[in-house]
């Protein structure tokens, strides 16, 4: 249905059980890289806002995560683990999943060609994977982009599960030949950039709200994956989440939820869903 | 007294009793034509935004309008017509009706000149038509938007009625020598997209809104529709407004304003205009 | 302080007292003329979003004004009286004041040169005073744009007073030799279109808000001008406050705010403002 | 980290207490100068939204500091201190600090080169130390955006400390061989542009809020800093906040915080700062 290589097919879970929930909470380290994609000339306060989810956002967020006791999963460019090579190992040693966001947070659609997006991805892959000591599952694109190319170059490097598509509540497959990779889509309503994302010069975002008021809008997701199955994803930014005054939205929700639900990494989620699809198959 | 072809005229109907209300909720099943029509390259991800309408908006939106009772009008793209050919046949047996929404959501003023257009919604009408198996009623423009050549291609066409203008709360009359097309204008605030609709590469939308704060506005429009009479017509995409913390908002009104009002579908009301305002003609 | 041309000079009235509230509700019936400056092709649907606010707007508007009691300014670009000669006759009929919005909405800055711009008011004016049958005291710049030239055109042109500028919360003078000129200055959180102004295609706008948040920010404004004085002006659209889950709150603050101020126009109050500056001395 | 020139690295403070926190006001008076870098045309009555600031705002703000016994930090444009040589003295009679805004508005990252930026920073200098008879400590740029070359140059002029980075929401320091340059960061969210700027043509601001929510926000936000430390910093400008229904929330917050909290100059924040970190040194 999407336009995607044609050797690689679109493939609903029969056996999914439509009513679990799928709870996850991600946090995509974008620092330098998200500035960097769009701002021409080097501008250093800029990219700055960027920085915040290292030093200010990452240590508030690890010490939530361990209040709560959840583990989330962390998708990291590989330019930030480069730049910041204590990162992935950190993040690591506090029991969460590292994924990989690409290597420049570039759109892939935006590349030349496949070549070029295959560097991009191979480089992040390898830049993570060194750092993180054990291979990587995931990947998710930055900004959910994805080139007609994307999905076949995640099976031939031999990825478990996407985190990119905004199709469905449900996780589904991609197949290719005999290889299963896991979809795992999330929506724009669930990221945190749509309501508190905002910079004056180049104009981004589309005003910041009051926390209260998404607290709200994400309580009422939160509600329908829970009462009504599906894979409910927060994707947040330690610049934007990492704020003082917004973190504790994350905190009461993961308390409340973890009331009924459990919250669990994407490579968890991944995993089950493709055991239950095909218990014998394992994608690569 | 807008840029019309010279033919065509815009007519009051004096007939019409001002009072009545007259409710229509209607569904524009956009899917991947929305999304190819506002980015150039080939981008999977962003596409599968309007698919999410088809896998998991129309399945709920169809099971709320069966509780509820309430038949709706369905305006379908050609091009999603043809790349999901179970839609139309199912939407037209649960009861509801299906109208052209042209056919590949390009925005008919941006089309190369009169030929072009009529080859657009020619396409679309013959593909809806053959798949509905019976003659399509009704017309609405993607993104409201036609050029001076559309509605003299709709009367060449033999269309009931077109549902694009923005300019009353009543329906009103085109005329072309001795046809008749009934209009029936909306407006931008009973439109899901004004509230919901997000995207950031491209940017598109003004914000995502809390569901109860949009429920409060659509309670106002339509109380005035129902205490004062006049076409209130909620335009929604199954993409947006068929996700699980939505549709309750839109079920709640239907059942609200079903009290006192019967929500029709656009084909039904345009005929019962047509006949108030000269019972023995028709268009085409 | 601003780029005026050289003869123009800017001049705060001493003798003005400044706690007296000096409120207005303004007009701008902007029909066709805000659409056809903004898109380029011609776009009929696009274009009757304008009308809706001449075949539903003004007639409701001049309803509520009659059951309020309150005598507004219209401001009329002549492209619209033009094409729509009834209007500017109602309106006067009706007690209310008719001043120039220019001819075609173009922003005023946007213009070749001086002599298109003299051009352009001189055609507005001359339409707008035919219409009305008497002299027009007043002008207000689409957009809030003016030239450099602009002042000076209205000083040649005779002009009582302008409603352009953003700069103070009470009126104030622009004098040229002999000539005085009210300005009488607004501000955008006073203007609907700000809460309501809506487009998909162009995209215009800042998100439709709810009614009752928007009667709150602008008692908040009224209050003000209420307590502390000042030119307090509601600067509106008939397409985007005519819409009858709207008017009543402009209709609320009327009787509100009546208890303790009256409503004025803009050329009584401008007449006042330049009585109390310097009594034996008129502009042009 | 970031992209700053080799010689400059930043540093942070061991021996400051994070518990601490550090608040203050400011005021960015751009009257002409923000709106003459967003517009090529001379446009008088655009740019005079920025007058509005220096007419109404700037005295109203005055009294306010005044009534509630805060010490502010006004940052100032060269160009309009030139233009309106009034100001500068009287912001200091009123013993608030000036510190320099750079001279024209322009984002330092869009000038041709180093030694552009360099006059820039300097002409501002130049012309507001002459009007306030000392030294100015402090440099916050226009927009937050500086370039490569900005610390650097602050370095060579001898700065004490600088506002335009967003990534803390503790000082830090920059260093240059042996001195050292206090830096102040800020964050979009407490900065009364991202919730009042506005204007149509060119298109800014993300709408106008209601201040009532506004308040909560920066309520929120100086809760943290009160009760977590760091340097808590609203940004405001009197054309934004000086409206009398604004200007309020921000006594209330002033007289809300001032019971637990000292409002404090950015000067004397960073002297407080730089001693704290190295007692013995002072930049230049």
């Amino acid at each position: 249905m999407t336009m995607l290589a044609t050797a690689v097919q679109r493939l609903e879970i029969d056996s999914l059980d439509r009513k679990t929930p799928l709870l996850s909470v991600n946090f995509d380290v974008d620092a330098e890289a998200l500035w960097l994609s769009v701002s021409r000339a080097s501008r250093p306060a800029l990219i700055s806002q960027g920085l915040y989810g290292l030093t200010n956002g990452v240590p508030r967020i690890l010490t939530m995560l361990a209040d709560t006791g959840v583990r989330a999963t962390f998708f990291v460019p590989g330019l930030v683990a480069e730049r910041h090579p204590a990162i992935v190992p950190e993040l690591i040693a506090a029991g969460h999943e590292v994924a990989s966001h690409g290597y420049s947070h570039t759109p892939l659609s935006a590349l030349a060609n496949r070549q070029a997006e295959e560097d991009e991805l191979r480089k992040a892959k390898d830049i993570l994977e060194a750092q993180a000591g054990h291979e990587l599952l995931g990947f998710g694109a930055a900004a959910c982009d994805v080139s007609v190319h994307t999905l076949d170059i995640l099976f031939d490097q031999g990825c478990l599960y996407d985190r990119s598509f905004l199709d469905s509540d449900w996780p589904y497959l991609f197949t290719k030949e005999n290889s299963r990779l896991v979809e795992l889509p999330v929506s724009w309503v669930m990221d945190d950039f749509t309501f508190f994302g905002h910079n004056i010069y180049p104009k981004l975002g589309w005003g910041i709200c009051e926390p209260e008021t998404v607290a709200r809008i994400w309580r009422g997701e939160f509600a329908t994956f829970r009462d009504d199955g599906g894979f409910g994803c927060l994707v947040m930014h330690p610049e934007v989440i990492g704020r003082r005054s917004r973190l504790p939205i994350v905190k009461d929700l993961l308390v409340e939820f973890s009331a009924d639900c459990t919250f669990q990494t994407c490579a968890s989620i991944a995993a089950s869903v493709l055991r239950l699809s095909q218990p014998d198959r394992r994608p690569g």
